[in-house]
């Protein structure tokens, strides 16, 4: 039994509420649940200085936790003076995976920067964050595309969305809150494409290790979500913004 | 004529969402029209080590922005390592206003830490955080006193709420959004409590010096107008949380 | 009765000894009472990078203290790794002072730093920083004139000096110490121009908000105050260099 | 073809040193072909503040790179003034590879730091810390155990080692050197203990998304290599010291 | 011939002003001409961790610049975020060269902080700066004998002071200004004690190598330099403060 | 009695390993006794922002030791944000030993950069650091006349080598080890070109002042002592790569 109550393989209700940004290009608040990520994209017309004049784009990404949007307070980043190695991890892995689905030539020499604050976190942050930072470039370039700056469809080849799965209770079990993820014997992240590929995946023990059937069984249940994470991301960005 | 269309004397919508954060004892969702600061306090039962055995606590506040919370993105803080003078200036002045307010000998060996974070800025982040900082620390007073850990009437002693002034276009106006802000000649932040009196002055030139009379002028404006903040204080927390 | 045994309305002993720098286009040693700020002016020829090609110079400040400065040793900031909040407020504040009498596009596009360092601090050194600081940018400005690179009284628009007053033993009074300024119940800082505007007035309740009747009550001893440095001033910078 | 010639099942040739620094409790020089990393377990009596008193130990890992350890020189962490984020996410993976195999109650309240120092880089340089660090943890142990600290077989659960994995000109390879790292189209590196379970693994499309059958071709490949790995460690520790 | 138009045994015109802060224990404003060191001593009842509990104390010294003390203005190194390894290096000389000549244990368990900061560079300034900093910790142990808590002459065993020598000009010369120090072959510093002792000797061929019979030449220079300088110590604090 | 059994005039074994890394154009493992640097020199096709355009090279260096190249683990320097002042200290006196005996115009405008890095220290490791980038430099400029760069004998004009000296129990003594060190009186650093020339003295008072005949027979130590090092210099370098 989850201490959600929710079965094995069914996700926290998600949303999305784009446009939340009077200032971003592309903006989403995404809600896996309790937790709360803000998602904004921001255009600037110039590049990294080892990618100037080669034609191509950058696609990047900051993540950020507000010092209470955890049950303890947390030390602001900015007055320890750096960003925690577990920061850096996560806006690493948020920066790929839309790379992933991007064709950096067909932005052409610009730099999107996707911000994923979180609001709130009740686990599973950077899944959140990297869905709904999709909802953000998409948007982003839909409103380079009313600029004629680019075709969205030819920047973004593909959907990707993440979500977390985990063995709590020996159970193999979806899209972890907090609570699960305090206690659960493996913890992997999977990153997927609308078309099932995989982009990134990563299985930790955090107790004792982990055979390949589990993580088959982990997999299994992260495609399903996916599924249904990607269906949710066609239906937002098919409204009206 | 301001951009806004406001008269002179007319404050941007105000509004206060109460109990917006899962973990925070006490948190507040200001809004000063498009200027939202979300404020969240923190208890700790412990105080800085200047302040120990002494039987007095402790409430301070940090401030922040979101990278793209401004019409364009700026670096965040976390990656440059430190937080920037206005940064520091700022949380300094909420903290100096909160504690105008405060008895902090009922407050017992304990420290409040008052996190506004700007979501979204539009002139004026400073006095919403301030107005928006006394809601929740007053509903994390209310917590604790829920916990029969202090009485709320003898720590909180007084309101507290703060609220921009400046001479826009040679004429005085109350409430500056961005836009305004940037063409002031003459800014001035007033922070007031609720019977009146006078916690902070804060006046600039920006462009050509300012008399004594239109530091008055200013000056009227803004009793008036925290006055009405304070009365939306009140209507706020007399209503269920 | 005040500690200094001064009359309310009465200032500390003020000096200004010009040109105490070998290296210093602009140079003072200003003394307000047992509180010596030393202020050197450095002109460089470029501007920061936001200014560029854009015909206007720049005028900024920095703020240091000397670690034995105060009663007791302070940590240097150097060893601290980055100067503190109410460092960064201050210098900012002198920078403002400064630039709120300078024409920036008679300067051309040149950069003048002034650097104060609290070589002995008891009170009131942002105040003697600013009134010091104008005759050293005065003597840069000088500098420059005899090298037929401006004409200083189109540069410097006018004098401008500052005062801090306060509320010590319910008594409005001028120029506090450091033990009055400990023990003030209210602390106000005053820029004024030598026309009388008021570039800057940054006042706070240390303990009880105050009023308006005694904030106009700070304000005359700081006009009266201020019209007085103004006089040293122009007594000063009319003696040889 | 791999440009080293080898087969695709074929790893480097893999030997550890032991021994190698006079100081350390536990040290092995590990070489994956021209991948060299310097591991040294330091052992000290003490624990991190939040593990205190709990009767519970700690190990943790730090990597370095010298900055000539790569084709082109890279600047100086300790210059930089920081960790990268690559550096921290290797360091925290390295700790957790080590802890999975670790009974920490066991150990007692002590910590060991197991730094894995990069002396020359050419492709898997974490992948060959983490199988160096299982050596010189094992060695630190049996340095303790020939004081009567611990049993070093009580403390030390299971063998860990690591290979990486990629799909290089579409054919999945083991042990990457830096030329085929920089052409896969995935990268995989796993972590695995000697009784074969898994305990970390970290998989990146680099170019096109990758298929579940592609991991688990990778995966296969990992097991033997592994398994490889871990004979070796045997031998090695069951020869002298 | 000199720049100075000095004979090469011919030092500049020294000072020392005692007492010039009305804070610390001791202080001496000492110049060499127009490189002028404001040197203060703070006494704390504290010593750092590492010496805790042995009965012993500690003196150190810390140095810092003025940024524009130089020709052209330096960087603050409080901006900067760090002190630069100049700096580190002059104030680790200073600290040895002091207590080279205090008995620590006599000192007891306390620390006494010499800070040296350059008002006015012309070449020289750790020479001063060492020889200004012994009668500031003179004058901060007579402070602490006024008050029973040492015996000065049993904690200070020793004069120590320092000078510069140089071949400028292939002429071995002493007491570089900042236009012969730019331009010398060698540059040596000499450290010595009042009854000849050698506590620390630097040289450094800024050009070609140098002989060991020139650096003996600048030795005797340096002897008979000390002697001087020792001899005005000795003076100075026979006077009355 | 030396701990080590040696005469007094009777280094460590010393060696010199080349050509140890795969990446760098020069490269030396340089052992005095337990004493182990790596030194790697690199090349880089531009010089400082200070020396553009000037046609003129640089040649600096850095010194690191990893953690536990000391008997008790010290803290990581990219852990602790900064370079310490030692490490500064040093890499400062091997830049400028080795700029000693190079012709900087005849290197053109390039840099090289040699990393000295601690693998294993027991007391000299700045003496060994020197001897050995000089033939890492040494390297480097064989690799860039290879390439028809440079002539070698052009920039390079002469060997240095350093050795440290120190009075042990009342004796002087050659090429300190740690236990040495950590109990001599006085500890000096000597660096000599091959010519017999003197680069830098640095002697050090640890216990008493010390005498300048003292000085002399340290300095005699010291001749005899870097005229072996040179010859081994020699000789390694006239054998093949």
């Amino acid at each position: 039994m989850r201490p959600s109550g929710r079965n094995t393989d069914k996700m926290r209700a998600v949303s999305f509420e784009r446009n939340v940004s009077k200032h971003a290009e592309g903006s989403c608040l995404v809600k896996f649940g309790d937790t709360h990520v803000l998602c904004t994209a921001s255009l600037e017309e110039r590049v990294p200085p080892w990618l100037r004049n080669g034609g191509k784009g950058w696609v990047t990404a900051e993540y950020g936790m507000l010092p209470r949007a955890t049950g303890d307070r947390m030390r602001r980043e900015a007055t320890a003076g750096k960003q925690g190695g577990r920061t850096l991890e996560i806006q690493r892995l948020i920066g790929r995976s839309l790379r992933a689905v991007v064709d950096l030539k067909e932005l052409g020499e610009r730099q999107i920067t996707v911000d994923c604050d979180v609001i709130q976190a009740d686990g599973g942050t950077r899944t959140a964050a990297i869905t709904g930072a999709w909802i953000a470039l998409h948007d982003c370039l839909k409103w380079m595309e009313a600029r004629a700056m680019v075709r969205t469809e030819r920047v973004l080849k593909d959907h990707v969305a993440a979500v977390s799965c985990g063995i709590f209770a020996s159970q193999p079990v979806i899209d972890l809150d907090y609570l699960e993820d305090s206690a659960a014997e493996t913890d992997a992240n999977f990153v997927m494409t609308g078309s099932g590929g995989i982009v990134e995946i990563q299985g930790t023990a955090e107790a004792e290790p982990f055979t390949q059937e589990q993580l088959l069984e982990l997999m299994e249940l992260a495609k399903n979500g996916i599924a249904e994470l990607v269906t949710m991301q066609k239906d937002v960005v098919a409204g009206p913004l």
